[in-house]
């Protein structure tokens, strides 16, 4: 089957999102609020704040108008920054009030909406109206774009309460190169994908500091565990925070020199300040906004997380990193099962 | 505080934990088969082919005697290579059956015996009387010696269907460094110590293809779902998988280039043989013994394995790395959640 399909959001993995659906044959339009990206896109077919050495398919088109964009389409892809997905889910709703489609929904975006504390299905589940579309999935799992751009192997998971949905955008994407499983708990999808990136800012500052494989591996399950009984408390099934959404995204965020997330982290362990990374990082660092989301929702819901509060005081200058580590090893043993 | 323990095997994480229970204040004894090693550690205090520039405590003895080593002890670690267990706990039978004790058993061992299957609290089980001992216990989790030996922070499961018993090794281990949690799924946490061993040798030879961080988070994250499925069909929790002794030990083991048995699958992706790779490491590569014993269970019990049965298929030169590849992402489109 051939589909058209808008991509909303032209960053790093939208544009190489768009570049598989390409490649599986689809009809493709890119969307970006930035005129200039979109002539670099259509012109040059490159993406070079994003994508280095990399030339996307003649046969992508982009648009700064959301109306050309989602002319006739039969699925959008939701990729903008956590936090702007509300308003350019509200603005694509108002040109879908002006068209007679209802296409699929899916989104890939990992975060969670600051004061509103919604998953990105549910902010999307209240701007677009039902008549303008079908069920919402989530898309979500251990993929760099780096490696995707090479034809590396890549697995992920398209989730949705509606499996048949999920399984509609597996076919979509799936190919040689990108694997996708379906998974039904988007809630547990939704909140391993987004609070993966407080993991990868800790794992970055303990890389920063000097520590090895074993407390990296050690804060990368204990992250998991708390956001795991964060997610219950909202529903979600425990086994997902184990799949590709949950662990498979915590391993590549929180391993790899190449996401940003852990550079944030890296360079607060080096001592480097709050402010003077995100001013050089360039790009919006998910994992800072999330982890403020993810402390407060863990004082409302009385839900332990140990590491999401020793990271919250270390970036709001209450605590130095190393006091942090240390009360976080002073903590009396537990079980790993509660 | 204070027991007297023998710890049965003295290489590089057996003389590591030896030494963190000196530090603990226990009265340690270590045995080791090789009168050298013993002399070296009572002489030098060194146990050089294990732990490079290390030196332990003046107050560890090393025995090649297994009476002195057991004469009036607490507790007994066992930490011997897998396949050595059962014959070691046999000799250790012998000696306790000429004593009036009955040590608490724990074991730090990750392997599945060949032939047996057993797991080595099993193999522990059945050779060491039940006059002689009270419950058995594991200590597991992501351990590299080397780090242990900088004084980084590492966390480790001790596990036993006897809680009480993993309470005890809990307090016996940790320290301000050294953070134990307990478990009372025995079976999940041996079988994920053990299989995780496959994992490492697949992202070895991954890495040694020149695949990059995507696939090698995706063959962890689906390597655990199988090794969670064989684990399941005999008891085990599905959540154990996730922890420490679980997903934890994955991180380390698989994104480790200190991890032998990482290194072992790096050179079979690089495309040296088998027999070479095994020859040129001069140490036990517990992962090709555990793929083994993990494919036939998985025959056997009819739970599907992809990973390790194109490991198997890989080692036993019935198939080259690249297609192996090739054929688990050909397989069809499925859910993560099965």
């Amino acid at each position: 089957m051939t589909e058209k399909i808008a991509v909303l959001g032209a960053g790093s993995w939208g544009s190489m999102l768009a570049d598989i659906l390409v490649e599986n044959g689809h009809e493709v339009r890119v969307w970006s609020k930035s005129k200039e990206q979109v002539d670099e896109l259509n012109t040059k077919h490159t993406n070079s704040h994003y994508i280095k050495d990399f030339t996307f398919p003649t046969k992508m088109k982009a648009y700064a108008d959301m109306s050309e964009a989602l002319d006739g389409v039969d699925d959008i892809l939701f990729i903008v920054p956590s936090q702007a997905t509300r308003s350019v889910a509200r603005q694509a709703n108002e040109v879908l009030n002006q068209m007679n489609i209802k296409p699929y929904i899916i989104h890939g975006s990992k975060g969670i909406e600051k004061g509103s504390y919604d998953r990105m299905s549910q902010v999307l589940q209240e701007e677009i109206d039902e008549k303008n579309r079908k069920s919402i999935s989530v898309i979500s799992g251990p993929s760099q774009a780096e490696d995707v751009a090479r034809r590396d192997i890549t697995l992920v998971t398209a989730a949705s309460d509606d499996m048949p949905s999920a399984e509609h955008f597996q076919k979509l994407f799936m190919n040689d190169y990108f694997r996708v499983y379906t998974n039904n708990d988007i809630i547990g999808v939704e909140i391993g994908g987004a609070l993966k990136n407080i993991i990868a800012l800790g794992a970055g500052a303990l890389v920063g500091l000097g520590y090895g494989d074993n407390a990296k591996a050690a804060l990368m399950t204990r992250g998991i565990a708390e956001i795991s009984r964060l997610g219950v408390s909202f529903g979600a099934d425990p086994l997902t925070f184990s799949g590709l959404s949950g662990l498979g995204d915590v391993i590549v965020t929180a391993t790899s020199s190449d996401s940003r997330n852990w550079r944030a982290g890296y360079q607060l362990g080096q001592g480097k300040k709050l402010d003077d990374v995100v001013k050089d990082m360039g790009m919006v660092i998910e994992g800072i906004a999330t982890n403020q989301a993810a402390y407060e929702l863990s004082k409302q819901r009385g839900v332990e997380m140990p590491i999401t509060s020793a990271i919250h005081a270390v970036i709001n200058d209450e605590e130095t990193v190393s006091d942090a580590i240390s009360n976080l090893m002073a903590r009396e043993g537990r079980s790993e099962q509660v």
